[in-house]
């Protein structure tokens, strides 16, 4: 039995059960932990499901934050030092990762509080999360703020890709299953994928 | 073995080979068909792996489209009607909503051109997907437009959301594998999803 909920009705409803349904709407989400330093080299770690692909070439990504709520560290430390790492979470690391998104105080690294390990190389001055399976290190290149709610977009410009090499196939295809990426819905449900099928480009058939 | 990638190496790979590397970086997606219609009442339909969760209250949905590429239509129905729909894809018409990618004339409707069925309330002056377990009737809020490479965020207001009663928890969550929802990876990959855990809120715990 098919169930609608209204305009007025979801305005209605209880904060909590608000946020989970409007949370899972969006359908899956891709899970990153984002690694950030302050101006005095204190590591920062949080977890997103906001990231979405904004273009090949240049590599650009994008993810949507929440100044007014948890990760306004993280956005400090972009604005700041300009660069950023995101981490792809695997099953062997998402209850650190989920542990990450706990209200740490500003002196305390979620890097210690999680037992992850920061990982530096010489193109990004932001942590990396070690035990990830693929790591990108990223420029901030642009931001821009949703009216509606003050949600900040960040855009960031990909410097460095690190991943398991035979995760990448002939055609650049990445495997994510390979790889032990996960996938989440709403605020803390992990998931697991099984690939259906890959499909060839689309054609139009007038005859269709 | 661990691969990296440069920025200066990225930019110098074969440019089929960067599309599909770089478009699935960002993770696993979401994965929906958008339902518009035109002027003239002509529906379309496009296939996105870009919507993101924006905010619960009031209930925001954001979706980035590349102008300069595909869905042109979609985007100038959007600003011309102000509404249009968000409909989750399932492993029984993932490969007709595939096919909604290709490049149909102007005067065709993707509706007609994969057999899927266009799907009315009065909320909304869009077309739903019939066929879809969850579908999202949405009012258009604002767009942004990303100046590193001219996409477009799109942000939209629920006014209408349709789904199986079964799927949605006492608490609000809504199980997407029940829905059947699928996730997208890279440019053309379907999978379903495997629920591995979920987890309480987090809180910091200062003797850790």
């Amino acid at each position: 039995m098919e169930k609608t909920y209204t305009y007025q009705e979801i305005a209605a409803l209880p904060k909590a059960f608000r946020r989970n349904l409007i949370n899972c709407i969006s359908g899956f989400k891709s899970l990153c932990l984002v690694g950030t330093a302050d101006s005095a080299g204190l590591t920062n770690l949080s977890l997103v499901s906001s990231v979405i692909h904004v273009g090949a070439n240049p590599p650009l990504v994008g993810m949507l934050m929440r100044p007014h709520v948890v990760p306004r560290h993280t956005i400090e430390n972009i604005e700041t030092r300009l660069h950023y790492t995101l981490n792809h979470v695997s099953a062997e690391i998402y209850q650190a990762a989920h542990q990450s998104s706990a209200r740490y105080p500003k002196e305390v690294s979620e890097f210690t509080g999680t037992g992850l390990t920061p990982l530096f190389t010489d193109k990004v001055p932001a942590p990396y999360v070690a035990e990830s399976p693929l790591r990108i290190g990223l420029r901030f290149v642009e931001r821009h703020q949703i009216i509606a709610n003050q949600t900040i977009l960040i855009v960031g410009e990909v410097l460095e890709l690190v991943l398991p090499e035979a995760a990448v196939g002939e055609d650049g295809f990445i495997d994510l299953e390979q790889t032990g990426s996960l996938t989440v819905s709403g605020l803390d449900s992990y998931h697991r994928t099984e690939r259906i099928d890959r499909l060839p480009y689309a054609k139009y058939r007038p005859e269709a």
